[in-house]
């Protein structure tokens, strides 16, 4: 195997053209294979083998820095530069990361996680090498659909004017995680279909050369033939206005026309940006089929496609299900999201209300915005959106909803510890960053049940609204049975305790049950509350069960610092309560992958930890009163 | 005065052309009187005031939907729809708001603040106006400024691609704040030197028209020969490879011009940009001759243009003095900002070492990356942004910066009350914000000396931090002698109290003092700490002062909800100690424009207040132990 023989990009340079062809599939079957197991980002990274390849063979990379968007595409790159042997533990604990790593290799010139960042990472590399007066060459990967994020234009504009020398790839697989939106996806494609550049169809060639004796003089011939115009490059206007130098369409499976065309941007020196046309889910079959649902995948037979284990119910589903239903009546309300119809479920409410349904692309600030607008003129816009992305809306949620109390509802998908994505993609900081939001309803569903009140009762609040829960409905807990219908600002006082009341949010309300079980078995008598609102706070409930016990708990999946637990200290001390009180949530510190399970034993959020914490506690302040 | 005529835009259909040119001087020397009473911003607005007539003769607000984008070009607006005779309150209490609020009129179709965001909120009302079957046009006038800003993009984009009807007025002056940046600012000045265009230079027609039996058929005869040829438009690629059709460029003080091109507009179904070219400080000699100082301005004698009082040291030039003497001796040291060049003294800078400071346009998301890009190559990037702009930035700041721990240090200027720019302007959630991202470290300089100080120790801490403090010094206190040199996470004694322990941040320290001296004419006894560092926490100093008092207190110029006084709340609690505690602060909601002081006063953070609030605290405590 090829593959065993590459330590470090330097080992390609010995290859021949052909040997990297198999070298090509050779990655291929490994990232299929490791995929296939622990589950991750196929299609993307199928894509782009060969262009891999070609950058590790024409660039000297770890003097030349590579840095790649998002990271959704550095498989290849992982296994060409000395991780091969441990790319089998890839997004497990302890294991290979999913995205580019500056502590894991020297390889990986900028950690990455969050779209359309790449190019401003790498113009700062570039100037950095300037003042430094280095020469090594600054490349970045950036997939279309990253595109349609306002940074990479804020970047082109920027490198463009200052003239710095960098080389912006754009791996053009005509898709971000869903099929691609926005005028400049559709501008890509007339690019691609213009003269200077003609398609080889997937597998034209394969096919060709199945049949040996016509095939290869005819492919030969069909080759020559292409790279004959190619060289007639596309008129772009978009990159140039920006200030680039562009180079493209080429075609991203070509391995010969990548090298070729990459030796000759490394003589130029001013920014450039060269148009790769790849195929998401390139070389396995499945994966060409449905791109969108081998983008990231669960373990799944290689053999078939199909998932290993049953699909989970996600809770986008049934919110986005629930939403549909209030649509039929009501024509205000409309969804919006950002490149993440699968992900949040609306696919799901465009089936239903299509005219009602708009993804905007990578763009979480305009999302935001523009459903703002909508609010402002009557409109009920639910913004579905993950917990770690909508962090880059912060700024919109305050001026432009919030400020303007307009009735945005905001359906944050992936709250709390996500698992194998890691540190970069962690919902733990949203009910901080909105409980510093004036006039922001926070809410947090226990259950599948309550989620879906939740959604019923937004329709009719005339303001600012998150619901925040996370991927999967197994996450949070077996249904409780409520004696209350939910509105909002109230909490739920799910059992009475002597010594201690428990104040949890959503998935942590049933660990916070198990938890006082627990306690209950140590002779500790322990109520739990559902304290369904973050914000505002149920403060009435809060000072009738926090007087008169030994000790307050609050639990939350989420950061400490400016979280809900603080909240309550404050809400505490503001109404005098003084008893003492304990906040357990997520260390201030970045988590990293590992499944969600462990992750919650990690910072301790269990229900065993949780009742452990609890005992060990009480335990102190018994010293302390004796 | 036609101008007192004016009650509605309608009234203005019935001007001739002649009249409606008297009307832009009335308008003109309406906003410089009000303007150099009391301040705001100037250049801008006196640029657009031509377009402003045009729009409201074309269209029919408030019908037709009008969005102005930040709202330094509103002003004319506002006088032109019922708000002349209350302009003179303009940016004071109470008054006039110097943004577009939907609250304050119904011409305001979308309230805004900060820039790029215009476009976003026009496309959510014209989806709104497709859904709900409306007939309206929706018209929005754009900075090329505000061009810089990725959301723009994100927002063209989007609408390119559903081909929503919609007016995009792009107001091209050449200019943001200062002077504009990016390769698209240059292709736009392609745009305007084109075939298409002929610039009347500014006074040309005046002086013409001085000479009325020369100029007169002179100037005739040059106009008639331009709108032939400008009706053959400039062929741009860039506004159309996102969808939208182009128009322009057009003289934006030809009114006939414009009024022409914007009732052809009106006619057509589908996206168009209209690219008109503006003068800023049009009409204001001063004005015309620095449009950067001419932004925004303190009050200033109109005949001269000289400001009325002394201007104040701004607390920028200090950092920026402090930031280019440890850049002498260290080539690592660099300045990032994003369009605030003078706002944040980093002009003082980029004079010292043009070669490290980077203006990237009205891009905080592109600033923070770029840097992050260059800390993870040794470079040590300071980042100059206003307090609410770096909202913007919130998820690169977590993402890019702090979750690879790279040296950027933030300054932050602008933080607290900002006074007249009201509600979308107040730099008081950054404690909170910052404060949820794991890693950072947060501090606010009581005074001159502890600024400096700060940014010295900056120089060698090896990760993220930020600064955060007032635009003027003289909003700090007056120095108080310190014992102690500072060092990160370090607290500063300053008094003892018996009774009630301070712990004030910022600028509170100074009004913290001044209440423990009011305080001790009452009888009370109370110390204040220096709380210089809201991240990491002095939790040694706190425990040991904490302990033994009646009462602690925070104070901080900061919302309750997540800042500096819930972290103390919380490290109490950790620790066991359980004094009650008192937390002042900003209360949760938006504050509007006022001037500091009173919004100092509103919000009870002036010394009276501390004192007062701490009694009553007393009091209540003392009720409770009886």
């Amino acid at each position: 195997m090829l593959i065993e023989q590459i330590h470090e990009p330097a080992d390609l340079k010995k290859l021949s053209v052909k040997q990297l062809k198999q070298l090509c599939e050779e990655l291929r079957a490994e990232i299929i294979n490791v995929v296939s197991e622990h589950g991750g980002h196929l299609a993307s990274n199928l894509g782009v083998v060969e262009l891999t390849v070609a950058i590790h063979y024409v660039f000297d990379a770890p003097e030349d820095k590579l840095v790649l968007d998002v990271g959704h595409q550095s498989y290849a790159h992982k296994l060409l530069t000395g991780r091969f042997q441990a790319f089998h533990t890839l997004r497990q604990k302890g294991g290979i990361s999913g995205f580019p790593q500056q502590e894991e290799s020297e390889y990986d010139a900028f950690t990455a996680g969050h779209a359309s960042t790449a190019i401003s990472a790498a113009l700062g590399l570039a100037r950095t090498r300037d003042i430094m007066r280095g020469e090594y060459d600054v490349v970045t990967v950036v997939g279309d659909g990253a595109l349609t994020g306002g940074m990479c234009y804020e970047a082109l504009n920027d490198a463009g004017q200052s003239n710095t020398r960098m080389i912006v790839i754009l791996n053009d697989n005509d898709m971000s995680i869903a099929p691609n939106v926005g005028a400049l996806s559709r501008y890509l494609t007339r690019l691609r279909q213009s003269k200077g550049y003609i398609a080889v169809k997937h597998g034209v060639r394969d096919r060709l050369e199945k049949h040996p004796k016509v095939g290869a003089p005819l492919y030969r011939l069909l080759y020559r033939f292409r790279n004959t115009i190619r060289s007639i490059f596309v008129d772009d206007k978009f990159f140039s206005a920006l200030g680039f130098k562009y180079i493209g369409p080429v075609d991203g499976h070509d391995l010969r026309s990548l090298i070729r065309v990459l030796k000759r941007a490394r003589s130029y020196d001013e920014p450039q940006l060269i148009h790769v046309v790849t195929q998401k889910g390139r070389g396995y079959e499945p994966a060409e089929e449905h791109p969108v649902t081998f983008h990231g995948v669960a373990p799944f037979y290689v053999e078939s496609g199909s998932r290993k284990q049953a699909g989970e119910t996600t809770s986008g589903k049934i919110v986005a299900r629930q939403l549909v239903e209030m649509a039929d009546n009501d024509i205000r309300i409309c969804a919006v999201t950002a490149a993440m119809p699968m992900g949040t479920g609306m696919d799901v409410f465009k089936q239903a209300h299509p005219e009602r349904c708009f993804d905007v692309g990578i763009a979480e600030e305009h999302a935001v915005t523009m459903a703002a607008g909508m609010a402002s003129q009557g409109m009920k816009p639910y913004v579905a959106v993950y917990s770690t992305f909508l962090q880059r809306a912060y700024d919109q949620i305050m001026v432009d909803v919030c400020r303007n109390a307009l009735p945005v509802t905001f359906l944050i998908d992936r709250a709390g510890l996500v698992g194998e994505d890691g540190e970069t993609h962690q919902g733990v900081f949203d009910l901080s960053y909105l409980r510093s939001i004036p006039g922001m309803v926070i809410a947090a569903p226990r259950d599948v049940r309550d989620l879906k009140k939740l959604v019923e009762i937004s329709q009719d609040y005339d303001g600012p609204m998150a619901i925040r829960y996370p991927k999967s409905c197994e996450d949070m807990g077996p249904g409780i049975q409520s004696q209350q219908r939910v509105s909002i600002g109230e909490w739920e006082l799910l059992s009475d305790g002597r010594d201690v009341m428990i104040f949890a949010v959503g998935r942590m309300v049933p660990l916070a049950m198990q938890a006082a079980i627990e306690l209950m078995g140590k002779g500790v008598s322990a109520g739990v509350v559902d304290a369904r609102f973050v914000a505002p706070m149920d403060a009435d409930m809060l000072r009738r069960k926090a007087v008169g016990v030994r000790l307050v708990v609050t639990v939350e999946e989420n950061v400490l610092a400016g979280g809900f637990g603080e909240g309550v200290l404050e809400a505490l001390s503001d109404m005098g309560v003084s008893t003492p009180a304990m906040t357990l949530g997520v260390p201030d510190r970045f988590i990293a992958q590992a499944s969600v399970a462990e992750q919650t034993l990690e910072c301790g959020l269990d229900a065993y930890s949780i009742a452990r914490r609890i005992r060990e506690r009480l335990a102190k302040i018994g010293e302390a009163g004796t």
